[in-house]
């Protein structure tokens, strides 16, 4: 087996590590074309020298990237348009996580006070009809769940005047763990709902309280968890994005405070500001609890 | 569109470029657990390394990220026993023929003068039928084939003895640039040949001078190649794998010394040492050209 430290060890005895042929990678990169578009040959060329570099690292073998490539194939026969197992390999080694910090960053500047961002995930649909201020999103009861009265005020980030007119998309799964496309027990578009904030800013739903689940555990992205000894769970969340014409559509989750997994999401997408608390509330008929979450929008530059 | 010099301009001015998480990485790698195999953790935590360290070297933006993802699972789609679309997005960014490299480095050292390799490709059949000594793999001849006496002493590297009983796998594509795998109009085996060395180390059979021919253009592999603003073409070659139970099954290609697209073939294959002339042969009725090749493999340690 080879090593990190620059030598080979071969029964027993420590062999200089090879040498590659130094102008490989770069003939590679100079291969592009003129007509390239820049921005592609820039990410393409730097994607090219790091993949190289990976290699060269680990002395990868052909069985090895041949074992990679399989699992990439693998992930795209098993996509369709209810499963994107190429983002859920992306996702469970933290690559989606990153490119979301590195987007929101480069849009509304590092230290902005918006609110934080977090993974889309492969779940969201974009034809979620819309939903009324105050109703109820759970379409399909389930025995176990605890209703949740969620609402807040969407402001602008920068003069904390209330926004109307902002569209907010929410989901979250079941008490088992699925999504509605995911089970064909649960109604169309359960546990999805499209609201506006009115005139104050207001928005508010009826939902369950998230629970913990794992992330699909059947295909490579669930290969590559049990060949690093890790769990597939994310702990209990409630996505959102949040967004209008002027204001930069925001997607977000949050986290729920007294949840499983905070400190090791298969994921990677939980930071600490987007923890919540949900809390018993008294006096109304139709929730257990109440989850106050205000949101903080960027405008459009 | 950001810079990789550090800085980000935006509408002309110069920001600084965003400071990412600079814990984000290492936590990711740290995720993986105790019982994972030690090269399964140091490989992925390689590969988890330098493709953060490309997300944050081009600030990787969540729509590029995406148009990566669905062009992985583009791929695996259109990949069957017939064609293997992610191995051919590998091969035109060079990895390959990369992990060919440091494969065969390991196996039989840097220095060792056995023949040069070159990659598998995704053409490659398991199950062609042995071939006799100085037959034709020729099944479906073209109207422009040209007949190659194809034939060789096959050696060991170290003590130039030749040897005996050692399998050699032959294929190629016909002079229409499609292998017959690819082609209803060939025949099932069509230019391909599993030869066997006698007790002189002798093999030979007839084929067809090879011509170039461009790599599958229609999937992922072909768009990127467009978007690099480059040709999907390879130089006229001809696959061969060599081996024995004591010999260190050898992959590489030939490449023809006259054709085109010997300095830029798309999935950079092309050794120097690999490249070798078709001549003219006089006094043999079943072919008009010759190229005489010997192989020399190293044992298996």
């Amino acid at each position: 087996m080879s090593q990190t430290n620059g030598t080979n060890s071969v029964n027993g005895a420590t062999l200089p590590k090879p040498q590659y042929d130094p102008d490989f990678t770069s003939n590679v990169i100079k291969a592009t074309g003129p007509k390239a578009n820049p921005r592609v040959a820039q990410v393409v060329g730097s994607l090219i020298q790091h993949l190289h570099d990976f290699a060269r690292e680990v002395d990868l073998t052909v069985d090895e990237w041949m074992m990679g490539v399989n699992m990439i194939n693998r992930a795209g026969q098993m996509s369709n348009e209810r499963r994107n197992e190429g983002q859920l390999l992306c996702d469970v080694i933290g690559l989606e996580s990153l490119v979301d910090e590195i987007t929101n960053k480069q849009l509304v500047g590092a230290d902005y006070e918006a609110t934080k961002t977090a993974i889309l995930g492969p779940f969201f649909r974009h034809d979620t009809p819309p939903t009324k201020n105050d109703a109820s999103i759970i379409k399909t009861m389930p025995q176990d769940g605890e209703v949740t009265y969620m609402h807040g005020i969407v402001r602008d980030a920068a003069t904390n005047e209330p926004l109307n007119g902002i569209t907010i998309d929410i989901w979250q799964c079941s008490t088992n763990g699925l999504y509605e496309q995911q089970d064909p027990d649960q109604a169309e578009f359960n546990l999805r709902g499209k609201l506006t904030t009115d005139e104050n800013g207001y928005y508010g739903l009826y939902c369950l309280r998230p629970v913990p689940y794992p992330v699909p555990y059947d295909g490579p992205a669930g290969e590559l968890l049990q060949l690093l000894d890790r769990h597939p769970y994310r702990p209990a969340h409630i996505h959102i994005i949040a967004g209008s014409d002027k204001y930069t559509p925001l997607t977000t989750q949050i986290f729920d405070k007294s949840s499983k997994y905070l400190e090791d999401d298969s994921v990677f997408a939980v930071k600490d500001d987007l923890v919540v608390d949900f809390v018993p509330v008294q006096g109304n008929e139709k929730a257990s609890l109440e989850l106050t979450l205000d949101i903080k929008l960027a405008k459009i530059a």
